[in-house]
């Protein structure tokens, strides 16, 4: 039953990583696709983002790997998964020092590009 | 002079990881390509993986992550970097549930690929 | 609430187009991953495939495109969608022109594999 | 002989759904590629597009899946298809539902960045 | 009039550089897409490979560092491109080099795999 | 011993092609990232463009093919690669002509984007 309850595990999450996000998402999506906000409470926050296992500095840099080597489309999830780790106690040089070795992976355009993403939120933080 | 010795910090650790590494690579590509197995040793291992920064299991479990997203031909390097998370300590588990949220940015496809090489590797220690 | 008895319509859904599928997964991959089977039978088919707003046939050739142009690591996901989109009508000639569309979008290597792909379905057709 | 009078099919269809395309692709493109804007009279229109075997919508429908998954750098293609599935009868909630299920291929970045570019085409509708 | 005489100009090149291909092509794939074969004369042959502006040679290598670079289901194509740049005079350390510096965007998997298949086709060429 | 002074070679190279680009790489990245400016100059620069066997021209033109394959996110490294290709003598029509027979590998949408990169690199010259 490992999905029971995966709305309110993810509800409970995603308003404390990202208030409101679920009344953001059904005022811009719902009325297209009935039921989207919902969706994304249950599934990755909820059937995801919820489980454990590994921490949540741990997960979010693997996310981060994973967003930075796919490049391209992937910068605004980039940017908030990158605010999370921050969130949950993740440095700069961290964050950096992950997004670096796509380099090996994901080749230059992908770092550099997920490097500049980077330094676009810490750059927030600064003027927060 | 970040990567002054970079040859020799790369030949330490690829020879701890991937013991004869260098002398494999060369029999089989340097003919072709004169100084490939010198670059693998100097840039993936003496530039970037000896950097530290992160623990080696947070950079591989990363590293897994990127790997698992990017899919496709990339299964011989999650092989091998899933092997070097579990000799670093990292458990099944742990392998699994990064390669598991790698759903949300890969997609199914990637996902089920990247568990099944998973699976691949922890057969081979079973039997090991 | 979109996705109350996401579980049950998804296990409906599965069953009837490939039966047998949570017990299969459940067998391979949730001592790993504890509950992927289960997330398999509620958020692909629970919660999308489910949905309507397309008939099936539409929603098959559709993925088929996808599929077919991201290219690479889907071959097994696209032979089960081909499969399927044969079961609800689609005829050979259907499935193979929306592929052959692809060599505008993913390039004539992803539409000659995906071709590659179909015919290995048909093949099996017609060894039924 | 499937293709003779490629050209001339192409630009019957291209005149009819995009009209002025040939004169606009030649004056930006033919001097430094001479052929550059028959060839896309040619080939996608008269080649593939106007093949018949799947009906427009269907072919749209499944060319907007293709588009959304690849993601990243086909927004101005997926816009342009997107128009063109809404003027051969696609529903708004059609053209979402196609998108939505992209989730499961192309992970949610894709799904979320072409149901916005969806969401532009539907703008330019309301002010049209 | 660009493409007056594709076909013509597309089946003396395919014949010269891959005799045999359309027949081939037509017996596997036109009764499912009517017209297939005589597209690949047409379009790759016919409208792009014979348009000259660089050399063979240049246009090979150029081809076989994008297949390269997007890597995993591109092998079949980069054997065939690797052929038909050793058959313009490109040495194997040329085609090699062109891969290596695909390290860079495609990352190292693409770069290794692409190696691997350059060495399938030069043993081919030992034992032919 | 191929590495060998791979700073040496690759600051000359870089400092002739793009000069200043170390210290700004430098300035930009180096507190999040020590050694960034460094591993750029050594390993892109001095280990691998600056290795020879096929001559700058056609190295240019295969990396501008396979950024272009690669679309998306490589449009900066794309631009940059053109420039460096007209500046040691490759013609628009050439690089154009690279870039249109991509079309055949990475489609439509990465050809025009492409397409695209190169008319602006040009407009810049001609206001130069």
């Amino acid at each position: 039953m490992a999905e029971t309850g995966a709305y309110e595990r993810g509800k409970a999450l995603s308003e404390q990583v990202n208030p409101g996000m679920e009344d953001a998402l059904a005022a811009r999506y719902d009325a297209l696709v009935p039921g989207l906000s919902r969706m994304v409470v249950e599934v990755p926050y909820g059937t995801f983002y919820a489980r454990g296992v590994v921490d949540e500095k741990t997960r979010l840099l693997a996310t981060i790997a994973a967003l930075a080597a796919l490049g391209g489309q992937t910068k605004p999830q980039l940017k908030v998964n990158i605010a999370s780790a921050r969130a949950v106690g993740a440095s700069r040089e961290e964050v950096c020092e992950i997004i670096y070795q796509m380099t090996l992976y994901g080749g230059f355009p992908a770092m550099i590009n997920a490097m500049n993403a980077a330094i676009e939120v810490f750059e927030g933080e600064d003027t927060a």
